[in-house]
C-alpha cells in the first residue's frame, strides 16, 4: 500500500508532518501544566469554600448568638473586607497564558483548512484504489500499515461533508452511512443522526435513488417530525415516485397494445 | 459577658450583621456553583490532554510509520487545523462571570477597613474590661458564648496590627506574641517568624523593657541574620543596656562615697 505518496501533493512533506507530531507533544505538555495549575488554584478554592460553607452553616443555625462572640464579630468584619476580595484574585488569576502564547506560537505552522481538505480527498482516492469499504478504513483494518488507527462518527462525518461540498455525492453518501453505522453501534458523539440522515438522503437522491432517499427521509421524520427541509423532500420525493410509477404504467399500456 | 454592646458603635446594627451572614452563605453557594462548572471544563480539557498523551507517544516512536497510515495523516491535519482551536475556546471559556458578577454586586453591602478596625478595638476593648488573656481569647474559651471560635495565626496578627497603627504597643506586644506562640505550636500559615519578631521587639522596646527586646531581636537574627532593622537595632539596644548598666554602676559609686 504506497499511502505516503497519495498525501505528497497536499502537505510539503513527511518531514514537515513529523515536526508537526513533535510540535503536538510539545503542546500537550504545556497544556498538562496548566491543567496542574488550575487544578491547584481550585484546589485551594474548595478548600475555602468548604470552610466557610461550614461556617456559614454554623452562623446561620443561631445568628445573633453567633455574632454575639466578638471574635466571630471581627472574623466576619475581616472576611467580609479583605478575605473575599483575596478569593476574587485567586479566582481572577490567570492559568493560562503559558499554553495559551505557546499554542498563538506554535499555530503559525499549522495547517490549513486546504490542508485538512487535501489530507480527506487523498483519503477518499486511496479508497477508490484500493475499493476499500468504508468500515474497513474507518475500523483501521487497512492492509499494510502498522499503526492501527480508527475514525470516530466527527472523521467520518467530516470526511462526507468534505466529499460534499466537492459535488461528490458518492463518497459522501459512504462516509454518511459510516458514521450512521458507527453512531447506532452505540458510539458516543455530539453529532445527531437527524443532520447525517439530512445528509445521507439528500447524496442518494443526487444519485437518482428516489425510493432510497424517501426511506432515509422517513427515518429523519420519526426522529424530528418537523424538520422542514426533510417535509418538503418528503412530498417531492413521493411525487417524483408517483410520476415515474406512472410513466412506467403508461409505458407499459403502450407496450400491451 | 455583655459583648454586644462592646461591637454596637463600630458596625450599625446586629441586623445589619446578620444579613451580612446570609450573603455570605449565598456567595459560597455561588461559588460552589463557580467549582462545579470549573470542574467540568478541567474534567473534559484533562480528557483530551490524555488522548493526545497516548497518542502522541505513540506516534513518535515511528512518525514514518505513524504517517503512513493516511488515516492518522487525516486526523493530525483535522486535529491540528480544528480540534486545537475548539480546546483553545474551552480553555479560554470563562466560568468565573456568575460568582464574579453576584460578589460584585454584594460588595457594596460589605464592611469597610473602617468597620474591621472597628471590631478589632472593640475585641481590645472586650480583652482589658474582662482581663482576658489572648490565649483564653484567640482559643475561644471566652465565659458565656455559645460559639466557640478560634483565631488564626493572621486573625491575631491582624488585631496586633490594628493596635500598633493605633500606638497600642501594650496591645501590640499581646497579639505578635500570641500569634508566635500559635506558630510555634505549628499552625499553618502564610506569616512567617522574623515579621512577628520584628514587630514583638520593636512594641516591647516602645514599652521601656530594652532586655526582652533585644533577646527577641537576637531570635529575629538567628532566623534571618541579614535583616537590615533588626541589626540596626541590635546595636542600639545593646548600646542602650550598656549606657543604662553604666549609669548604674555610677549611680552605686555615688551611693557608696
Amino acid at each position: 500500500l504506497q499511502s505516503l505518496s497519495a498525501y505528497n501533493d497536499f502537505y510539503t512533506s513527511i518531514g514537515h508532518m513529523t515536526d508537526l507530531l513533535y510540535t503536538e507533544k510539545d503542546l500537550v505538555t504545556s497544556l498538562k501544566d496548566y491543567i496542574k495549575a488550575e487544578e491547584n488554584k481550585l484546589e485551594q478554592i474548595k478548600q475555602w469554600a468548604d470552610k466557610l460553607d461550614s461556617l456559614s452553616a454554623k452562623a446561620i443555625q443561631d445568628p445573633e448568638g453567633f455574632l454575639g462572640h466578638p471574635v466571630n464579630a471581627f472574623k466576619l468584619m475581616k472576611r467580609l473586607n479583605t478575605e473575599w476580595g483575596d478569593l476574587e484574585s485567586l479566582v481572577l488569576s490567570d492559568t493560562t497564558d503559558g499554553f495559551i502564547s505557546n499554542l498563538t506560537i506554535q499555530r503559525q505552522h499549522f495547517p490549513t483548512d486546504e490542508d485538512q481538505t487535501g489530507a480527506a480527498k487523498a483519503l477518499l482516492r486511496l479508497q477508490d484504489t484500493y475499493r476499500l469499504d468504508a468500515n474497513t478504513i474507518s475500523t483501521g483494518d487497512l492492509p499494510g500499515v502498522k499503526h492501527k488507527s480508527l475514525m470516530t462518527v466527527e472523521d467520518c462525518y467530516e470526511l462526507g461533508k468534505i466529499a460534499y461540498s466537492d459535488v461528490d455525492y458518492y463518497h459522501t453518501e459512504l462516509w454518511m452511512a459510516q458514521a450512521l453505522r458507527q453512531l447506532d453501534q452505540g458510539e458516543e458523539s455530539t453529532l445527531d443522526k437527524v443532520t447525517l440522515l439530512d445528509y445521507l438522503s439528500y447524496s442518494i437522491y443526487q444519485q437518482g435513488e428516489i425510493q432510497r432517499a424517501l426511506d432515509f427521509t422517513k427515518q429523519l421524520l420519526k426522529l424530528d417530525p418537523e424538520h422542514q427541509r426533510a417535509k418538503g423532500n418528503l412530498k417531492y420525493f413521493e411525487f417524483q415516485l408517483e410520476k415515474q410509477r406512472k410513466a412506467d404504467e403508461d409505458a407499459g399500456e403502450k407496450g400491451e397494445e
